[in-house]
């Protein structure tokens, strides 16, 4: 059995493993600043070419997020598409004990080394543990035992903003791919591997009012809030077309076209039925805030919306739709009064998500076409994503595969049958009728979202360290290949 | 004739009387940063001591912006309340060629010598130039011809939001005074002084909508927006009580009781008629975009509140009522899309002006009294400023000893029987039955808003110079007390 031969050169070429994740992550590339991403990815790039890709390019579509596209053919049978980011949250303002993008390697208990870094946990680190596990194969067995395909983005911090049309230059090499496969990170702090069959459909946008666009109001700027009784307000424009979205409660959209989209529910088989089950008897009387991905004991929740309680949570959190808004801003908008303004331009960032057979373009053209209706044509939309819901079939090759090799590395699998995030990964392996799987496997970080952000070399017993997430790696490939 | 001794007092202290001013401007006091605000009020309480004051004192109403009270009685029959405030704006992030708290004599074409720094223009300049009058005037004649009540405010940044309980410490000291008089630095560039008739009442307040106080949606902080199909949105909730305040359009309040707030007009009699007649016709069909206070050319107005044209817009601007947004916050508040938040917390800014006899803190009630009956009890309304509107009758002694010193001056006075600002300069004298005049007299300077912010030391021909500015307040102060 030739994996070991495998496994001992991951063993010996660890420290250059850890290396080439460093390398990433000392990369700043803060795609909300558009900080060093023509950089990181052409490094990218060059990481890609280093693990043998015959084909490897940026992609450029004509805004300052390039994406990474790579293509190594082994000659196999089986074709996977990689998906991943290179682009990183922005540091923040909580006070970090190591340089953010030193990618030091520290000891942070109980974990004996992390690489501590922005973008070491999301998602550089399980990237390169990726390209490393191809690495060792390719330096052992001479190739690969399936055809990979890579199409890496710039922007999924700001909502994926280019994928479709990344995914769009390479159409028709997509086809080849046979699974999306882009194994990362999915464990959490005891170990336990969320394998996620499904994503919601995710529309993410920008709804703008403005004294440019509307010819009332003012005009490139704001005025002194006086002038008021004689000059016309975006903000109150944003606020009268917000309030024609939904119902009064905020729970509904009630766009002519849409409400249905609002009162459908997925029909759930059997099967599915049973994973739920599972999941829901799995959290037993657990409070949601501990549960429920999103949500947190710091910032709990204490009546769910309607009044919902006990298991209907879980089925409400993961079937329902929403519609958020998940920032205003108009004017000045740091802490106390500061000057009178009348804003010349009020904007509100909302995301949809929901579980429908209706596409997220025709949505949004149903969006557009009331708030026209309504007399808000000048209210602009501008779209950051765009994507339709996807789910794959517990049967599906690479599920199975998952699955049978996280059994033999005796880490429990959490079967998610659906998940209220949602993206490319979900809309373009639907649109190629597909099956996919995301992160589903081990790997553990944790701090994405704050300072000191980590991914684990060094495991406790419970996570795995990279030696052994890299192992994972070339199992999986093995076992789906069938080899 | 002893004022020429005074004023070769002025002359001959001229540079000592620039260091005061320069003393105030070095002492920083950011009322919205709560910075250097207590180390300011002493300041100014020892500089009312130092022109004579027998009382002064810090007025501490438990907050973090002290107002600072004196009492100059030189036994005279007239006695006049000075409002000022020593609060100034943040320095923002536009670039200071100067140090902005270094009170630098510079030369500012076409000004030969101008003192730079924030709160030299508002309104510490102004504040000093008074009391080096009444310092020269003290030190030539041993007393003043009239009584000076002063009650200097520290949050007028912010709204003036305690400038009632600080009136509110000395109610009965106030009753002394038989007008607001507190000249300063009311000329534009070319020397035209505007003089103020009357304000229109001011309510300047903040509506939150938050998980705390609902009870529903996240609690103390945001959960992640995918949690939205189970978790109410405070957001959602600001954006659907805001929509109940006004007509689609934003421009009247349809509070029910305050409908005819927004309906009335002032009943214009035929002396106020007249003024408003000269003040349209000297506009003449200049762009309202130059000649309107609060609107700029550089970030114009092209469309009027309903299509309103010529005349018509300055008497609306001065006259009819507006409810204005002036800022809006939730989430992440930053250009781009940053990161999906369901926020737990949502504000609006918003600032009410009119003219009605309803009082300022009965427009209060009613607002509560409707969100409470719309179902949103929750809805935390939080007063920045209540004010009243005033008005000044023009022979009033103030006014007409003002426009008496302006001519022998030769500076042309712009009477405005109305503005559309306001604020305790109005509420104060209107609820002492008093009259007022606040500004309205000499000095120039400007960019009180932006960086580089100047006042005048030394004219340019068109605009006085310290000194004259001075003689101009010991004219005024002789004229008013009639001697």
């Amino acid at each position: 059995m030739t994996r070991q031969g495998i496994f001992d050169h991951i063993d010996q070429h660890l420290d250059s493993h850890i290396c080439k994740i460093q390398e990433l992550v000392r990369q700043p590339s803060v795609s909300l600043l558009t900080l060093g991403l023509r950089e990181c990815a052409e490094l990218v790039r060059q990481h890609l070419a280093e693990v043998g890709c015959q084909e490897t390019a940026l992609v450029d579509v004509g805004d300052a997020y390039p994406g990474v596209w790579g293509r190594l053919d082994s000659g196999a049978q089986k074709t996977i598409l990689y998906y991943s980011h290179y682009d990183v949250r922005p540091v923040g303002h909580e006070t970090w004990d190591w340089p953010p993008f030193g990618a030091e390697l520290v000891e942070m208990a109980p974990y004996k080394r992390v690489i501590l870094g922005r973008g070491a946990r999301a998602s550089k680190g399980p990237l390169q543990t990726w390209l490393n596990a191809l690495q060792s194969i390719k330096a052992v067995e001479g190739r690969l035992p399936v055809n990979v395909l890579f199409l890496i983005e710039g922007a999924e911090i700001l909502g994926s903003c280019n994928y479709l049309k990344l995914a769009d230059v390479y159409k028709d090499r997509l086809k080849e791919a046979q699974a999306l496969l882009s194994p990362g990170a999915s464990q959490n702090a005891k170990g336990e591997v969320s394998v996620v069959l499904g994503f919601k459909g995710l529309i993410y946008l920008e709804l703008e009012a403005s004294g440019d666009a509307w010819g009332r109001g003012p005009i490139g700027g704001s005025v002194h809030s006086a002038t008021n009784a004689i000059v016309d307000s975006p903000a109150w424009r944003l606020i009268h077309a917000l309030a024609t979205l939904t119902t009064p409660d905020g729970t509904r959209l009630v766009v002519p076209g849409l409400e249905h989209v609002f009162d459908e529910r997925k029909t759930i088989g059997a099967a599915e039925r049973a994973l739920l089950q599972r999941l829901q008897e799995r959290f037993g009387d657990s409070d949601p805030n501990t549960i429920i991905p999103g949500l947190s004991p710091s910032t709990p929740v204490k009546v769910f919306k309607g009044g919902l309680t006990g298991k209907r949570i879980l089925e409400e959190y993961l079937y329902a739709p929403s519609i958020n808004i998940s920032g205003l801003r108009s004017g000045y908008t740091g802490p106390g009064s500061k000057s009178f303004l009348l804003p010349h331009s009020a904007v509100a960032t909302l995301d949809l998500r929901m579980i429908t057979d209706m596409d997220a373009q025709e949505i949004l053209h149903k969006l557009r076409a009331h708030l026209d209706r309504e007399g808000f044509k000048d209210i602009r939309i501008h779209v950051y994503g765009a994507y339709n819901w996807g789910q794959t079939d517990p049967h599906a090759d690479v599920v199975q595969a998952t699955l049978k090799t996280l059994e033999a590395y005796g880490y429990p699998a959490v079967i998610w049958p659906m998940v209220a995030f949602g993206g490319p990964w979900a809309h373009i392996p639907k649109a190629l009728g597909i099956p996919a799987l995301r992160n589903s496997a081990l790997g553990y970080g944790d701090r994405a979202a704050t300072s000191n952000e980590f991914y684990v070399v060094e495991g406790d017993g419970k996570v795995p360290g990279l030696a052994e997430t890299e192992r994972f790696c070339v199992d999986l490939l093995y076992n789906y290949a069938g080899i």
